[in-house]
């Protein structure tokens, strides 16, 4: 394996260069992944904005690709043959914490960059650590002995499996931390891929009704939501939600209330609040500020709230993600609206942060493609 | 049945008098509680200083007595007989809203006296309403059909089965919200009767290290605490609870916070999302802040915090809450610090309000004493 | 109110007669329904075989109608008013025992037939207690003060409302015993009203793979199953349901299996065991055997099975299954195969049984229907 | 390291030999363990009479030691250092299946001697694969990369570690199984070590009445039982079990039944299905009968009981047990009652067994004594 690897690397707040990377030399227990699409989301555009360090970093942490060469002891410790089609979490676990012995690798302290220099989590990690290959906008990736894989079930395409992030968090944030399940009614604010995630989830969870709400750049995202099974949508430009809420609960309010906006705001805290049933409903919030300014605690206490926090997914909930998947029950496809190659990493993040493109949903790049 | 029955009467913010009523005629299917005991807690003070509305009020919600007088009807539909000791919750339940079907009077929206100004709740209903004797602070009580009653274990003191209400808040705060048990880490803030009654809930149920914060004017109750079982207790005003928390943690924090302050602050807030452990902790909130000025919701949701509110208890709690005192496994009658008769509530209420005594823990108010 | 009211009678094993009694007078917090329609199920056909005990008896005990006469206390405690369209829960609760106050009035030994005799279940209470109409197949039946109703939604039908019942069982049985969700697959033994009502259950409980087993002269019942949602049918006449099983499943097994044959042999129960995931599956059990002659113990705890007892529903179950007819999306109304007059009692008790009529799933008798 | 390693294998049914290995070389991630104590359970009573194949195999599954000889990416995965004091589960995970990412080692079936002839289960392995030391009773056992390790806690002994299998059994089945918690009450049969760890499980869960039936030759047992804390003891040699129950519950009957005899009879579980409340008991079964001959269903579904399969623990559950043993709440220490030497293994099961020794409850087998 002589050839060079091709990846796209950020080198400064904004920008990025493709790079060309010797093929690493994989251990007994390691292997190389040939990555055929890596998923871009709105965490990508906040990091490419604002990189959390400065070392050069391949980005792309929503990777899905075929092993390519593996060590003999990855293949046999792994369950996987060369070839395999695999889902790669971006957590990587220290595997002897407990968290990481209950399947929740997000909390692992240990492989957490935030407070492990040494960590290796995909898309967040130094170009400079040995392997280099540290993320998914690259031909090809570094697995270590105690990288995550989820076999891709036949039938599901690279793209598709590309789904697995947005879908797993919505399984683990409508499901595992909201409790939805048979006949709850739901608010999903914010129709972009998360809370079209979330629309899937809560109607195979038996949801009985499911109401997104959006704005009017949002027209086809809210109709991509009813195509996908939500009861209702609402356009918050031209029509109050609130309101739209009471009369399609008939005053009773909503169960659950999903925040997908990006969680800067307050304004969705406050619409949550005030939607929910009037007793013991459940708010999962994605919270960006520091000092939310004018929490309505008391109204939380009074109404019996429980607060969840939106937090990335766990082992089972990818599975349970590429099992939806695999099912095809769904249209889950026509997410999958944009894709990208690897010189244009720039364009399609900043098509994710709705700069570029139209009615984007969920941006693949695919790092074979536009390659000279 | 001719006599009068005295009692409490708030007749303004503030003012209590003595008034005597004609007692009331029972009909089939309704009972006369001979009023042993009214415990108080912090809402009547609040309640006192700032009724939440006009009319005259016999305060007293958390009551304890005997079956005096009742209707056929009655004793036979509430497996009662005359004299049976009983803890009649202050929730009134209409019996056909799905809460009441779940045994979740505090949830029925049909009885709220906030939404229905025709609720009976005890302590909050005025005594112009037919029947009169709507509260505990009197020498009898009125019980309609739908009056939810618990026998008190043979064993159990009137004095006792006064603790019913913050015991049964505890176990529903600490076990049902908070889910502590077998080896939970919990840090309790305020050590009034009501964060006590956590540390009870919590031993029992087998939490590892219960923590107890508090000031140097709770020096009484900080040591009440480590006899009902805390494993350590911190007087904030000369120690840093922070520092506190981690040395006996050895660093992780706790897995449960539960705040037992007035509610009124935002520090117990803002400790307590600092005390948790770095992921998936509990904290349950008694939010009075109707604007929480600087909410670290972004900490929260990064440390994949859960917020529950506090919000009374149920009927299973209750019946909880009497399996306790009868079990004599704490010495729970040291709560019981404070007692006054129907002639002393005025000063009974500043008690609890922290006004005119020292180490309160809580105050009984016995209807039959101070009579003259 | 003068009239009689007409009602059919068991007087012996497998007899009855339509005789007519007074209209009962009502008092203050009681009523009377007229009886739209009373649903008959299998336990139906074994108490009719096989009475357990010899008192004359007004059998039916899925039933649903209107308010007819209410006292107005009735009225008032149960939020309900005079031609309102209910389900009466045959379970007549309490109200003051532990289960009463969580809802789950199956589990009420005070007002249970067999260790009460004064017990007014409706469908097993002699008729020869006071007010008489303690069952369904009449034209009217007495609501005592403890009746539980459930509000029929608008637009559901007396007839599609007759489904409640096992319905409520399915929801309670698959949802709440054996914890069917997301992606769970699932066997169903036996298609007839419970199986069928078990697989729309599962099937908007989220449940991926719904395999229905069932015999040859189960042919369209097996149809109707998948019509109503089931992924797979099998005829266990002809084909190996444990090879079925494992073919779907991919050698698997299911995670739930749901025994909804009669509960009288061995076989269900065998097949399940052998049919559920190596570990940690789930078997809902309807014994009827008072000794299992060979009961695998020994594969049960090698394979980590949780076995579980179907027994009813709860009030949450009703009110889960109203909300399901009332949706509409599931063609629930093709269960309703056959209904017959109060002169036909006999008769349709034999449908049920498999006696005389094809193709039967849910027998309604309307009792004002064949009444000359 | 040149010395040899001493071990006891097992090389024909009933039949012990110590014999003499050359030392395992260790690879990169591997590790040696220097064996301190390795406990005996009634399973290595069977296995010892009848064992499933015919290799020789070092017994000895329940094991605590020292890192002995590490290599650098065994104790860099395993965050430990040579010389920590670690309890080795006997389950050896393979990392990739849903029950390894969840914790659940026991449900492998990856690394299940029963289905892959290469599994690795520590007491369940031949000798004669490589690296040969494949249990504890053993000077030294070897440790692969995917062996499942438990830091042993500063102040918990080797000997008290070697508790952590029956105490995190009983943490397993009591709390997770059972669900036993606050105020539960639990009829626990047999007082062996497994019941005992059971008594300290649910007392520290918040069970409020726990009662131990023994038989007369557990009259030291059943003492122990008591200091442990249960509240009542039965001699069911010479008192009738089920009237202790309900003379204790008061005519309730027990939430749950925790079967921890042998699981080889009918008796225990006829008497735990009569023992249970009226409604939704929980019973745990250890069963060994492949056909119970009069398994009482019926009665089982009329009082809604669910039965749970004790069957091993999770990672939590040894955590949880670690730290039960760290706090020195109960006095554990005294279940440890016999010890033995390397060249005493024959003798020290047959001890478990119940032949040679009295009163035992715990036997520890120690690899370094009795080695001349």
């Amino acid at each position: 394996m002589a050839e060079d690897v091709l990846a796209a690397v950020r080198t400064a707040p904004g920008r990025t260069e493709v790079r060309s990377f010797a093929m690493p030399e994989v251990p007994d227990d390691g292997a190389l992944l040939k990555v055929e699409v890596a998923g871009i989301c709105g965490t990508d555009v906040k990091m490419y904005g604002k990189p959390p360090f400065d070392a050069p970093v391949i980005m792309g942490h929503e990777n899905v690709g075929t092993i390519a060469h593996a060590g003999p002891a990855f293949t046999r410790r792994h369950g996987v043959a060369e070839g395999d089609r695999v889902f790669v979490e971006h957590y990587v676990g220290c595997f002897h914490c407990e968290w990481c012995h209950a399947g929740e690798y997000r909390h692992c302290e240990n492989t957490d960059w935030r407070t492990n220099p040494d960590a290796r989590r995909y898309g967040y990690t130094s170009a400079d650590n040995p392997y280099h290959l540290w993320g998914g906008f690259a031909q090809y990736m570094y697995l270590p002995w105690n990288a995550v894989l989820h076999a891709v079930p036949d039938g599901v395409s690279a793209e598709l499996a590309g789904l697995v992030t947005p879908l797993s968090n919505g399984i683990e944030w409508a499901l595992v931390a909201a409790g939805v399940g048979y006949d709850s009614t739901v608010l999903v604010q914010g129709p972009g891929q998360q809370g079209l995630s979330q629309v899937v989830a809560c109607k195979q969870a038996g949801a009985s009704t499911i109401i997104v709400a959006g704005t009017t750049r949002d027209a086809a995202r809210l109709q991509l939501a009813k195509d996908l099974g939500a009861d209702h949508v609402v356009d918050v430009t031209v029509e109050d939600p609130l309101t739209v809420v009471r009369d399609v609960t008939r005053g009773k309010g909503v169960d659950v209330v999903l925040d997908c906006t990006a969680g800067a705001g307050t304004a969705p805290v406050l619409l949550g609040v005030d939607a929910l049933t009037r007793r013991e409903g459940v708010m999962v919030v994605q919270g960006e500020l520091a000092a939310f300014p004018d929490f309505p605690l008391k109204k939380i206490t009074e109404k019996a709230i429980t607060i969840k926090s939106a937090r990335g997914h766990s082992y089972r909930s990818c599975e349970l993600a590429l099992a939806q998947l695999a099912s095809a029950r769904f249209p889950l496809d026509r997410l999958a609206t944009h894709s990208f190659g690897l010189d244009q990493v720039d364009h399609a993040i900043r098509a994710v942060g709705g700069e570029v493109e139209e009615d984007v949903v969920h941006v693949s790049l695919l790092p074979w493609a536009g390659v000279r």
